[in-house]
């Protein structure tokens, strides 16, 4: 379908919803991928909710449900009796129902647990045993497994067996009668294959799996990395208990993106899973404030050093001209440097031993960059500052162009130095004491940069200028 | 394999290269990933690079060639010699082929392009014919396809001919004599039906699909938002012409997060393909450069609006101390706001009708945030400052602690509503007029944000405080 069908359906779908027509409403659903109602569900407020809900019914909301944000899984599953909750949960793959429950309240989810077949309250519970951002929170245990004695046609019939239940069946594993994955056959392999082949014959070894405790985030690097439909969890016996899909990995990605983008903006907590609109004004502000209070404090420290050069700027009121923009370069590199060593951990891209290279790295970036500003800025205090009319005699107190250009020049070479330099060591720093880099990259950089930019300025021109 | 082997293996290619040792050299090498051998590669001296390449030989290079970043495609595919080169082309899939030739000099090009057989010519050329950015740019052709009106036993009979060269087979689309996409199968749909079954009677829908001119973001988010493993693309006539894999939706998806957090630090330029230790110190530096030196002039301004208001501070120095707080925390709500607005834009969450809810929004969170602040910075000038021992008398010229604690407040509020207004307008402006949303976040609204702090800051003191 294109994307213009696609705005067509939506649309058509809004109108059935507007004319409270069910039948229009179950036809044009149809159509429609769960995550593309998802999305429009969020948008609508109680009434149309309710409508939407019984007219699909639980069959199309098994699917939608799963695409929700976490806050409206429960208040959603409360729309439906007890014997259509049974029903919804019953179609749920077991990774996408642990997930479901573990976002609901403690009474509703023991009172969802009970209605699941004892075989699925057990797995569920044994996935939600799992941190949610963890290899085996993400985990979905429905997949192709066959034993290692078997042979192609073997293989066959148990899977076929298995096969409404499965998400994927791409990728089959082999295990032993202890479970220890042995590992992997393409259903290829199988289709194209001889019946009497022994598994043995065609299976090939897994390169790549995780333990089940790990962060969701190696798991999808890993399967980022190396181009990987599925990859296989197991414990520390090497037993197979799940796989992470593709599209769990992708989700992943996403999120851990997303994260990283908000840390570095100074937005802490947990990112909503709802969409930007649907996020609540006040937990926006909640996420926001802290940092924001936080980073105000430190600049009063900046304010304070501005305090006690005030007998210097009133005796020398030009130097008001390039204070600003001292700092601010001092941010902005130093924020650079912080986002460049943030997202190359962020993708594993700086070891253990490859810290010293990284400042080196920066630091003469740092002074390169010091170099090209502090030169314009020289060129700009010879050249373009005798021109502008408004500062006059006054504002200069009897010092040149070229003394406060060489001045202005050496400040900003040894503030951009310092601030890349600190861009750089601050996160690799937070990540050797745990905390996390993203954290502390560019507003806290910034606001520290402040101060070392004034410090900086004023005492440079202080002793070149003699004052 | 663990993480621990996985360290242990590389160690052991490592010193295999450095005794010099061949066999050692390739018996390792066959139990790593490719992207493993090319992230050791790019790390090596000229003579290391030989010595591995001529050691490995052709067949494992052509797997490790296309996870090389693109400078170092040609330096190496020349390592090897006429024959060999042919030999590493003809292992390559289409995709990665039309990309590895879209990366090296026109000479080059025309020179392997010589080297492929004219069946393989033909498709790359057609590749290469789609921008690299474009799903056409990253689809491959290498896909499992069956004729509308074949049973089961011709479908797998088709597919176990082509399988060899096939990337994946777990979905297989459906064509007419026209090459128009009717439907799609899965394997397994094959595998687990009778032989006799017909086609038509299993296959099902395809919902979505690209086309090949389509951007490669709008491709990755449709597969993150469908969960799909394989997406086809077509043509304006819906004929399929091949498909993007999950694998390529993965690297997109890391690929275009980078390049926002990048652009966000006023990074400007591709984003290199080479990991950050192995990028040129001095392409580094022409990315960072150009925003650096630019926003320094703008800065300027804020030091001319500083010097402006040189009579205010000298009547009422305690005024430096706020004057870099009020200024930062309008960088900083501005950076947030322009920050979630950018990424939810990328994340395709706004809609073009949703801007004037967004701009309402992030309005109001200025105004909460700068309550919130500002009442903060109330009571700081009202209880703290009294109490601190180096702001004498003559700093306050007679103003009491609550008219310039309330000064301040007002202040921040207006800073704070403004900028924040102001972060949420710019990303959607700069789309409205095809720029790009993330060029113009943080680093540019803080120049922006301080010189509009400046005014507010000292005009609200001047007026306020009547002076």
């Amino acid at each position: 379908m294109s994307d213009e069908n696609k705005a067509l359906e939506i649309k058509a779908l809004q109108l059935a919803l507007e004319a409270r027509d069910a039948d229009a409403l179950s036809e044009v659903a149809e159509k429609l991928h769960p995550a593309d109602i998802a999305l429009l569900y969020e948008d609508l407020n109680e009434e149309e909710r309710e409508f939407l809900s019984s007219s699909l019914g639980t069959k199309t909301f098994s699917d939608v449900i799963p695409e929700l944000p976490d806050t409206l899984i429960e208040e959603t599953l409360e729309r439906f009796t007890t014997a259509e909750q049974s029903d919804i949960l019953d179609r749920t793959s077991d990774d996408d129902r642990a997930d479901m429950l573990q976002d609901v309240s403690d009474e509703a989810r023991q009172r969802y647990l009970s209605l699941l077949e004892p075989d699925d309250e057990e797995v569920t519970r044994s996935l939600m045993r799992y941190g949610e951002e963890t290899a085996g929170g993400r985990m979905t245990t429905q997949i192709g497994r066959v034993h290692i004695d078997m042979n192609v046609k073997q293989a066959i019939e148990e899977l076929r067996s298995i096969q409404e239940d499965t998400k994927t069946l791409s990728r089959i594993f082999v295990v032993n009668d202890q479970g220890t994955l042995m590992g992997k056959v393409r259903l290829r392999d199988l289709a194209f294959n001889k019946w009497d082949t022994m598994i043995t014959d065609i299976m090939e070894e897994e390169a790549h799996t995780v333990l089940a405790t790990a962060d969701q985030e190696e798991a999808s690097q890993m399967m980022s990395k190396y181009d990987m439909l599925l990859l296989p969890v197991v414990n520390e016996q090497n037993h197979l208990l799940g796989v992470i899909t593709f599209d769990d990995a992708m989700e992943i990605l996403e999120e851990e993106s997303t994260e990283d983008i908000e840390k570095m903006s100074g937005i802490s907590g947990e990112q909503s899973e709802e969409s930007y609109l649907n996020t609540a004004t006040m937990l926006q502000f909640k996420r926001r404030s802290p940092w924001l209070i936080s980073l105000a404090m430190l600049a009063l420290v900046s304010g304070y050093v501005l305090t006690n050069f005030e007998a210097l700027l009133q005796a020398l009121p030009i130097l008001f001209l390039f204070q600003p923009m001292v700092v601010a370069a001092g941010g902005n590199t130093g924020g650079q440097a912080a986002t460049m060593v943030v997202r190359a951990i962020s993708l594993g891209e700086i070891g253990k031993n490859s810290k010293r290279a990284v400042l080196a790295k920066e630091t003469m970036l740092g002074l390169l960059l010091g170099l090209a500003l502090g030169l314009t800025m020289y060129a700009f205090c010879i050249i373009i500052l005798p021109m502008l009319p408004m500062f006059g005699p006054s504002e200069f107190n009897g010092i040149g162009y070229h003394e406060l250009g060489f001045a202005v020049a050496i400040a900003i070479i040894v503030q951009l130095t310092t601030a890349t330099t600190a861009g750089a060591l601050l996160p690799i720093a937070a990540r050797a004491i745990k905390l996390d880099p993203a954290i502390v990259a560019s507003p806290c950089i910034a606001a520290l940069v402040d101060i070392s930019g004034m410090l900086i300025y004023f005492s440079t021109a202080k002793a070149l200028l003699g004052l």
